[in-house]
């Protein structure tokens, strides 16, 4: 077994000087007459490993001819550390022992077509772009559990199958469920909110899917999404909270993820700006600088792409909007009369919400608000929304039970992956991505 | 906000002879003459506030009692150590807000059926049992991940829609999916595999879905899935790698759950004993024991739950059973002739398997073992299976391009909770169970 005690190429710097054995895959080699070089990777790295005649045993030297791209092979070696090496180290090989010569590999550096890489996407995460972007997420993944345990954040897993709907039902799957119907989730969020009168504050963490048709960089049919919900709290507190979860994450990123930030070549100078105060705007004050940059759009409209990368132009770092019209939002966000306003008992002009957009096209990576409070309010919405007031009963209990100002985000998982490694297509920030086309392998 | 420095329950000794405020519910109170006890809790936990006339605030002692079971209200008190409290102290109280009174709860301190209780989950996660019971799912989820990524496993999801199935077609949920249709995912190994692959050492950790018709308490339809694979790995290190995970989930949990295994009254000298070694047993010793024990079974059958019971009897701690006949086991476990045998290139009688069994009745919690690594045997077993070759091209690719011995398995995290906190059902150890004939609130 292969434990932190074993050597691997990732922690090759405890091993300087020793003789070891590196289970691993051929990622390439290249011969210069008495000498020949083999790159190995093991999933934690990649090492030079160098063969001389004479040193290496023969049939390991002889052997290096037949070895081919992607063949599984057990190596012996000296540790020696090497300045001009990437990673500090090579290895002096003294055994190659081939374990599965491989087939022609269909993956080669010339450039493939993204249809291609895929259907061989089973492969292509051997590729360095795309091993350096999923070690960031899993990174990312413990960031995002290590901030909340951290502040006293209890995780709580909402179902994935419901008979009840969170966000309206025009782009849900759905399956037989026994007797009945299931939809897949949306967002954890509604339970949530039982939770968070149940813990204080809780965290969902889990996979959610949307039957979107949109073919952009940004959609995925199904994406993880990340929401904290807290009861006793208002939309400041939302955007306080989302403002230190993504600086942690950025940071713990530079910190824990260099070699990956090298290979994925992102801008870290930018990733360090990334600190918090985030400016906050209303959606009001949104709607003068869209006009401003040329991107006016009328009252009442939600942000499209080029909107949001214009946002994220004008401040070059997160950016809080917060107000928006109460019409291009959900029946669960508590209102205001004005754009500054702190929630009123009835229909007011404007939502509390808060969406965080990302700089540099990212988008929209947080959204989230203050929660309705009032029962009789919230039940009116839910009529007014055309959903069926039997469904939910349950989160009218949350109301009539001991209700408080609450109020939570959903952090979509992968879109901050993208951003935060600099990578173009959110199909790159999850081992499998599913996209309207895309259900293979 | 409610963050690490603002006053809650659960970090009380912090504010030792400090005014704070609380935000919390009414979990229970009485009055005796001219001092009156609030019960509060704040979903960190509970504690005992104090009312006495002239040292409250008038209007406070007056308005207590139309404080209703579980209304939300905010507490401003004195924090005072207190020896007779559970929690070490108590709160003398100088001013309640009510923000909420409730209506009349409907969960009271006496006796409620299940399925009452199942349809008010929303509220009943308030209570005692069930609050600590999850908060300790929190912790094994952090527990999990911990545990993986100290070992340098990349956390690697695998998609929860796929066209391709993992373990058979028969209790497979399926959704429209565009203008095909997808499957639910019941298990991520074969992902995983992938994954190993490229990474060397991955686990996935996700919901999975299983739409089986049985109504026991060790069942759920969706249920959380750790699956660690590990490339150049055999079943030995699977076994190796299990006991250390699950000694590492009891123990964190002795460290970290102190309070909430005293609130489920969990027998701690029982969780202590569960150290590694765990006894491995093959097959056939499993079925010698099972007819000393008065429970024989044929040489070529499953365990039922009275064998997986009577097995953990015998021993009292977790066991491993090993080398199981292959024709029980699925298409991909590598095989062997002999009941200890170390894997064989063609159909062998055993199968390199190797399952967990709790002890207490609470039944299989890991299953897993070392997968067939040869392109050729792979291929017949699938069509020996009847499933379709073409599904599994990905698959068998794996094999093709720098195949090698690798092994896993997979633990299940409510069976897992549910052993740990002693709590009957597995319902009882995910905040919204999912069942045959449960799929709300």
């Amino acid at each position: 077994m292969t434990t932190a005690a074993n050597p691997r190429i990732g922690t090759i710097s405890q091993f300087d000087g020793q003789t070891i054995t590196l289970n691993g895959w051929v990622f390439n080699k290249r011969s210069s007459g008495k000498i020949k070089f083999l790159m190995l990777r093991d999933g934690s790295g990649i090492i030079q490993g160098v063969l001389v005649k004479g040193e290496c045993n023969d049939a390991a030297f002889e052997g290096f001819d037949a070895l081919t791209q992607e063949s599984s092979v057990v190596v012996t070696g000296k540790v020696r550390a090497e300045p001009r090496s990437k990673i500090g180290y090579e290895l002096t090989v003294l055994d190659v022992k081939p374990v599965q010569i491989a087939d022609a590999y269909p993956i080669s550096p010339k450039d493939h077509g993204v249809e291609f890489l895929m259907e061989n996407r089973h492969l292509w995460i051997r590729s360095q772009r795309q091993w350096a972007a999923l070690r960031v997420r899993s990174e990312i993944f413990f960031a995002i559990q290590d901030f909340f345990r951290t502040r006293g954040f209890i995780r709580f897993d909402p179902p994935i199958l419901s008979a009840t709907s969170c966000e309206g039902t025009s782009t849900l799957f759905q399956t037989p469920y026994f007797d009945e119907k299931a939809f897949l989730t949306q967002s954890g969020q509604l339970y949530g909110e039982a939770g968070a009168f149940a813990f204080g504050n809780i965290y969902t963490f889990g996979p959610t899917f949307r039957a979107e048709k949109s073919k952009t960089r940004k959609h995925l049919t199904e994406f993880w999404m990340v929401e904290p919900e807290m009861a006793f709290a208002k939309l400041n507190d939302v955007m306080d909270l989302g403002e230190a979860f993504v600086c942690h994450i950025v940071k713990h990123c530079l910190d824990h993820c260099q070699k990956e930030l090298v290979i994925l070549e992102r801008n870290q100078k930018e990733l360090e700006t990334i600190v918090a105060p985030f400016p906050r705007i209303t959606y009001d004050e949104a709607l003068k600088i869209l006009e401003k940059r040329g991107h006016a759009i009328p009252w009442g409209e939600d942000f499209g792409a080029p909107h949001e990368t214009a946002l994220g132009e004008e401040f070059g770092k997160p950016v809080f909007i917060h107000h928006f019209p109460s019409s291009i939002k959900a029946f669960y966000f508590k209102n205001a009369d004005d754009p500054n306003g702190e929630g009123v008992d009835h229909d007011g002009k404007y939502a509390l919400g808060a969406d965080l957009i990302a700089p540099f096209g990212y988008g929209e990576i947080i959204g989230g608000g203050q929660r309705e409070d009032k029962v009789d309010v919230l039940e009116r919405r839910i009529k007014e929304h055309g959903l069926n007031l039997k469904d939910y009963q349950w989160y009218l209990d949350l109301r009539r039970f001991g209700s408080a100002p609450h109020a939570g985000f959903g952090l979509g998982v992968e879109r901050t992956v993208a951003w935060v490694t600099g990578v173009e297509h959110v199909r790159e920030t999850i081992p499998f991505p599913r996209m309207i086309n895309t259900i293979r392998p």
